[in-house]
């Protein structure tokens, strides 16, 4: 089952839905909607009361939708059964998508041997021993996500532009202090996320180690959609191919990682907590930065990352926006 | 100004309720309370009418409350006027404070060179000239705060456990692309932000250069409470102090930093966006950190955070948690 999120006009302005969708039939299903019709129809309920119902099971936050239930998938096929799904449908090629989560922490692994190793060749700089030792993660800024069909905002401090074709585990409930071997089935589903990076900031934010600011808070698009974790035989073996103006820039699979998604996501859960909705990159597929290809991004690019199973993230990049402050480097203090 | 947040027992079991604290009366005033009671006398409100307008000016989320409008103060002081305020408060040793806010994004900063200084030195770090180049922050789990008279969790993959002394800036109102000259106005007041770090993790953790994650997000304390930005007259001029078990440990004030305040947050905001409730983090005061005295916190010891126009925030560390799973070193792959 895929499950998106969706803008759509209201009386209040633009709100957010949450969806099914059908790709194969052309269509997406509006989830409240078609809740709200389910209650009335089965249940005798008002309107009022149907809808109140309605939107508290599939509000337009899939985190807070997965927060009401980590079994969001069987409560959505109950209400889009029979002609529920087919009275709250709208054409695909209409819908405007917002990023597919809306995490509470967005993270991001470090797994794929052949980016760790291409990366760091190319930003000449050592593979830490470290590597070898944790799996490493970054946290990044939440508030920036954006979805399938977005322009990209790029700010004009940065020169040197790149993408990173990742997927993106969508947590499906709380856990804390997991062991690997229980933690798969903390996966609600997965997405693809491109973690846009600015490469010449990187080296100034690396030298700091608190990890990466400026260089990537920008944007982090997030989507298509979610597809469950049921519909992929194997999260090592997801086929994923990124492609620039049409052009495939790299393909490749969701093998070779150091560490296995569940690893990566018991390892987050450590003294902390994972939160439904949490969405926790795999890390950059190995040759799927136009770093690794010597290559870059221009303003008006159009950028698709593809996987099997999930389907096309694409999104365009935008102008340079100039005029903005930047720091006056300070005097040595020492 | 003083804004907290408390747990309170209600029929849904304990929820968190917005409260104006008044140390110098010995009490705090539950927000939603005087203002259900002011709308009811003022206004001819219903009960549940009163109710419902309350909750959602005065939430149990400062984050929430503030989105709700940034002149939270002056709201505030509509309400607790007259009786209203009396009829809604409680005695000030009765509460059970939470975090002083629920940011949606809690960062990190790094600006007093006395910190910077020691803590490279202790470390065993050069100082790179990054730092010099632009104010470094990172960013911590908001999902893993706690409030004043809390006990610390302590993972037991930490051996070397410390504490940080920082000022926190809550951010008041939305903002982006900001100047260092426009920022300021844009801090809704001031708490105490208490960044516990286990030091022997940090080593890897800035290896790999993501930023800090499991030395840093078992516990972020920030609290009591939060005070306005109108009660301080200068921002680089506020005294602190750390105890430990009633010692103190350091003394100092918020001067000596090599970003501003509105430097660091106009900062923050380029090309992404801050949030109300959103805490930031001043970064370590000079000698605020066991650290640099070469010392370490042990189990069952209490720390004090102390701030002037602020309070103190005290919280107990706990046992340590063992039996936890840690990842298994891979081979070289290269």
């Amino acid at each position: 089952m895929k499950f998106g999120r969706i803008s759509r006009e209201s009386p209040d302005g633009p709100v957010a839905r949450l969806v099914v969708v059908e790709p194969e039939k052309g269509r997406v299903i509006d989830l409240a909607r078609a809740a709200a019709l389910h209650a009335k129809a089965s249940f005798h309920a008002t309107d009022a009361g149907a809808i109140r119902l309605a939107q508290a099971r599939f509000p337009g936050s899939l985190t807070q939708a997965l927060g009401a239930g980590a079994n969001l998938a069987e409560a959505a096929a109950v209400v889009i059964g029979g002609r529920f799904g087919d009275d709250a449908s709208l054409p695909i090629a209409d819908v405007s998508w917002l990023a597919a989560s809306d995490p509470t922490v967005l993270r991001d692994g470090l797994a794929f041997t052949g980016h760790i190793k291409g990366w760091h060749e190319r930003m000449k700089r050592q593979v830490p021993d470290a590597i070898l030792q944790i799996p490493g993660f970054a946290k990044n800024s939440p508030v920036m996500v954006i979805g399938n069909g977005a322009t990209v905002p790029w700010p004009g401090y940065i020169q040197h532009m790149d993408y990173e074709l990742e997927l993106g585990y969508v947590i499906g409930r709380q856990g804390s202090n997991l062991r690997p071997e229980e933690a798969t089935p903390y996966i609600f589903g997965i997405t693809l996320y491109n973690d846009f990076s600015g490469r010449d900031l990187q080296h100034n934010e690396l030298a700091i180690g608190m990890g990466a600011t400026k260089s990537k808070d920008f944007a982090h698009a997030i989507g298509p959609w979610v597809t469950t974790l049921d519909e992929f035989a194997d999260l090592d073996a997801i086929p994923m191919e990124v492609r620039v103006n049409g052009e495939t820039w790299a393909r490749g699979n969701s093998g070779n990682k150091l560490w296995t998604p569940a690893e990566l996501i018991a390892y987050v859960s450590l003294g902390e907590r994972i939160e439904p909705g949490d969405v926790i990159g795999s890390g950059t597929m190995g040759g799927g930065s136009a770093l690794e290809l010597n290559r870059q991004l221009q303003p008006g690019d159009v950028v698709e990352l593809e996987a099997g199973g999930i389907g096309v993230l694409r999104t365009t990049m935008g102008q340079k926006q100039e005029g903005l402050w930047w720091p006056t480097p300070r005097q040595p203090f020492m």
